[in-house]
């Protein structure tokens, strides 16, 4: 057996999300179904997590399997052929038989977009959300580095609407850095992993605190109180993009 | 009279362009029933000049004539309420008797975006052109410096199709910069005033002399020629962004 490894932008806009689910168009179905056209044989693909509804991609990767290697390159063009044009294929490597898409994956890199012009930029409309009100910037930035390290983030989590209650909630955010350029705000966060919606809840409290809506101080309360009820709400789904997915 | 400006940013992927056509759906149409709601009167929009299906607009000017001054910061929320979000009102403000959103202008910038990856980005594909094919950078840089200054753009120029043959060929090109940023190329012109699809029949002109289509030494003689079909093909509508207005 052979594994394939897929690289993917998508759109996330028209899109049910990354997974395969009843009565819906997810990208993975698309994918499976252009690989099966240009493979001649159905596969299955393993992401490297879901992504939700309306989340958009970057650098998205998955695997299959596959008896014999096809032609890279063919089935690049091949798939982008039969794939709509918000979904693409970046790149198709033929990857060692111990990869795999999901548990081989040290760490992901997710940005989230937030445009603060006193109007929406129609441009960015479906790639950021508009947040109209002011913003502490400096406050957004000191609390901001609270979330970095290990933590408990069960508080942040919607793990338990998933049937998935028993994963652990112990994640490390190596990294959370704000970028601004112009009227645009980027949240850069990089983590061993992340909880269901964890990016979202997050980013949803970090404003809530700067725009004054929550103390500070509350934030460690949160954390320490381990129930998604006390944290902020989650920030929409169209602001947020899966970066890059580190693998050793 | 009072005068009112507006300045207006559009994603132009879904529209026929700025102006009002029979049977199609005009930014300009759209604004006009938006204000005739919003003022309970109807006015004429004049625009700084026309773009067309499928351009899009950071800060489109335009202006209109109203017996009372409304309320800016009412009609500008207003406006906003009635639009569609792809179009959206970034200032309503009241303007000399004497400013005119065409006459009054004084140079227009205009950004034309490439997206150069070896595959689309899915997130740009309304907002750039894909070109995948190499491109000679240095070769491309120089001879932009060659379309900078006053020329007859005859040559680069759509007017005989729009029955106004008669306008002045003469334009200045005031800047001609080109802007790398990963793998999206910006090419930003601006001009004292440009001619229809003028920015578009230029970008098409440099992308075959910078892909080896056309040797440099042509360009001269197709300024020389004064026939639009000695130029390159026209770039397409959805990498252009009318970017400003410049007035005095």
């Amino acid at each position: 057996m052979k594994k394939v490894k897929l690289t993917i932008a998508y759109d996330g806009t028209g899109y049910s999300g990354w997974q395969v689910q009843p009565n819906a168009t997810s990208i993975q179905t698309l994918i499976e179904s252009a690989l099966a056209t240009a493979l001649q044989t159905s596969v299955t693909l393993i992401g490297s997590g879901r992504t939700d509804a309306g989340v958009h991609a970057l650098a998205q990767v998955a695997h299959f399997e596959i008896d014999a290697a096809p032609d890279l390159y063919t089935l690049l063009r091949s798939l982008n052929g039969l794939l709509p044009s918000d979904i693409r294929i970046l790149k198709v490597e033929e990857a060692d038989a111990s990869f795999h898409a999901r548990f081989s994956a040290k760490g992901k890199i997710y940005h989230y977009k937030i445009d603060r012009g006193g109007v929406a930029n129609p441009i960015h409309r479906l790639y950021s959300v508009h947040v109209p009100y002011p913003l502490d910037l400096p406050l957004l930035r000191k609390t901001a580095s609270e979330f970095v390290g290990t933590h408990d983030f069960t508080s942040f989590s919607n793990e338990a609407h998933t049937g998935s209650a028993s994963v652990n909630p112990i994640r490390t955010i190596r990294r959370l850095t704000i970028l601004e350029e112009g009227s645009q705000l980027t949240f850069e966060f990089e983590g061993d992993g992340f909880l269901y919606k964890m990016v979202r809840n997050c980013v949803g409290t970090l404003l809530d605190i700067a725009r004054g809506q929550l103390p500070p101080s509350e934030l460690q309360k949160i954390f320490d109180a381990r129930d998604r009820s006390r944290a902020g709400a989650c920030a929409p789904a169209k602001g947020l993009f899966l970066t890059k997915v580190l693998y050793p």
